[in-house]
């Protein structure tokens, strides 16, 4: 196994062995470098972001609790700029390798640490999730990954994009150390109780390619039989489109609340197709954001009603496996459209959302997304382990 | 005198000796990173400009001719990413020291060629003006610049920006050195010849700074004296911020389709506020455009009904003396805007434009420009040399 696919962020690699005797030791970890680690600068995968910057004291809440519970860190991983991306190419870094894909992009915006699991160079890593950017990657990759429910984990010490979305997520390859990583940050067993019902998210499936629904299918059956009972519905009535613009309006407005004091001193250096975002964010109307304030709390409510105790809903979390590397933008823009209209849920209602792997669509990885109640993140876990024994 | 002031382009120094015997045996001059030089690649102020672009083979127009007359070439000069930039940071390649005011920019985007010049590193360097690149440079850097009649100078081997804008200008300390540099490449002797009438345009003096326009009173009395007759005028009818607003809505449209596929397949890296350029070009809208061409219509009617010929236009060539390096964009874009509505009409009309040197406020020096008739670049030269012989 070599490590040289480009997951590690440049320079000399952080090492801390985690605290002997914990629940994971043994194991083996990497965080995207929006983590903080005590002694080290975060980069937050932009040149100019340190600039300026204290170093910081501490370690993030997420690296610090997977030390204590005896994993080793092994390293930093390369991310999106500010995390703004969701494809996985970093115009300063470059872009990590998918073993999985070769010549395709990992996805983004946790790149490095999802190239870097797939490539069995850590056993687990975290990454950050706004809008997609640990699913998309798991998906890419053939990974497991998880948003938790927004709001549940600690944030201290992660590099914030836009707060009423970002979440800390993590990947593994197998279901056993996703769920033995998974009982550690989420600071809960992961329950033997499995959902009763299964929502089949049937807009989803119809907006993805059709090979992609196609690959998935045999793992929907396998869901439905693990769940025992399944009914298909629409996720979103005014169109995953119009969720999906919601969340534009939404996001790139909040991302560039979050950076414009450090765009206005810094003047930083960005990808033109970062900087273009935060342009657009900078413009978006107070008007159109009230518009997709009212679509969000009616997705929230939305997600809510098909989501009741004991549910579980599927979709693609992707409708595509992963692009070729060094496309155009005026390739990459539509794709990254469509992705967000299958990601948009995520932050506009918050629910926890798990990436399983174990379909392909020539060759490439694909994965297939369950989305609980909020705070059902355990349990989402303990589906991921069934559905890997019924496999 | 020390060249340590970051004025060249990092990287080992060009230097091509100057034909013996010709008009310009002995001096010495630069060249702005937009002009290439064969067997060196053209960086254009970007670090991912010259990425997949041949070297160029032959020399620009301009350094070609040079050369030939026998100036000899000692280096490459910074300049504002691809020339959208007025200040002449980079973030890139720093911010050459201008010597002239101590802590200040220099001016841009020709920021290198005028702090080259400034410094006494050598006697001459070619700009490129677009809309004030080598105005605004002299202006902040006490020199002598010239932007000539748009269309009149071969611009082959000089990176385009905006093309019905684009001039190749330069730079010198002296009203001598002008000259003799200017007969050159205007491929005109300079003419003995004065205008005979002068007009002060009144609306752009009461737009400078009280304290700039009373610094240049003594220069625009010399002035006077030497053509013999003057008059006040109104140069804008519509007013300095309307033509200003034509040229923000023309010109940056145009940057962005000069870059366009540029853009599109390499997702360069630049500094936030070049992007943001970008970008809001890429915003504008046909029906703007329309509006801002009839506008330069009547900008070029005027500007033409203004200088018959015979006259000479004179106004402060930059509304301030050098700003402070290293503001804020929320300091800098307002300066920005400023400048440009003393800058507009060269873009939009397309008339020779000379700033002298002479004036300064608390030290800082500050230009006088006069412009011409289309066609009178020589005879402006003209008028710089009896401006310094009746200093």
């Amino acid at each position: 196994m070599t490590d040289d696919i480009g997951a590690f962020v440049p320079g000399p690699r952080v090492r801390i062995e985690g605290r002997a005797g914990g629940p994971l030791a043994g194991l083996t970890f990497a965080a995207k470098d929006l983590f903080d680690v005590a002694g080290v600068p975060t980069g937050g995968g932009n040149h100019d972001w340190p600039t300026g910057r204290p170093i910081p004291k501490n370690n993030a809440w997420a690296v610090q609790t997977l030390l204590d519970a005896g994993a080793t860190l092994i390293g930093k991983t390369i991310t999106d700029e500010v995390s703004l991306g969701i494809l996985g190419e970093n115009a300063f870094d470059g872009t990590p390798v998918n073993v999985r894909a070769p010549g395709r992009v990992p996805g983004g915006s946790s790149s490095g640490s999802a190239a870097a699991v797939a490539a069995g160079l850590c056993d687990t890593a975290l990454g950050t999730d706004t809008g997609g950017s640990v699913r998309v990657p798991a998906s890419f990759c053939g990974l497991h990954g998880i948003r938790p429910t927004h709001g549940r984990l600690d944030l201290s010490g992660m590099m914030p994009q836009a707060p009423t979305s970002d979440t800390t997520g993590w990947f593994a390859r197998d279901a056993e150390t996703f769920a033995r990583v998974s009982g550690v940050l989420l600071g809960e067993a992961i329950p033997a109780r499995l959902p009763t019902q299964l929502v089949v998210a049937v807009d989803a499936f119809g907006f993805a390619d059709a090979e992609v629904a196609a690959a998935l299918q045999p793992m929907v059956k396998r869901l439905a039989a693990v769940v025992g009972a399944s009914r298909e519905e629409i996720m979103a009535p005014p169109g995953l489109s119009v969720w999906a613009r919601a969340r534009r309006t939404l996001q790139p407005h909040e991302a560039y609340t979050t950076f414009r004091d450090w765009l206005d001193k810094g003047n930083p250096r960005f990808a033109f197709s970062v900087a273009r975002a935060l342009v657009m964010g900078s413009m978006i109307a107070e008007t159109d954001r009230a518009w997709a304030g009212l679509m969000r709390q009616e997705a929230r409510a939305r997600m809510a009603y098909l989501l009741p105790p004991g549910t579980v809903l599927c979709l693609p979390t992707t409708p595509f496996p992963a692009p070729l590397r060094g496309q155009p933008l005026q390739v990459l823009d539509p794709l990254r459209d469509r992705i967000t209209c299958l990601c948009a849920h995520g932050g506009l209602a918050g629910h926890p959302q798990v990436s399983l792997p174990g379909a392909t669509v020539g060759g490439l990885p694909v994965g297939l997304s369950i989305v609980g109640p909020r705070g059902s993140d355990a349990t989402l876990v303990a589906v991921a382990q069934a559905m890997e024994k019924a496999a």
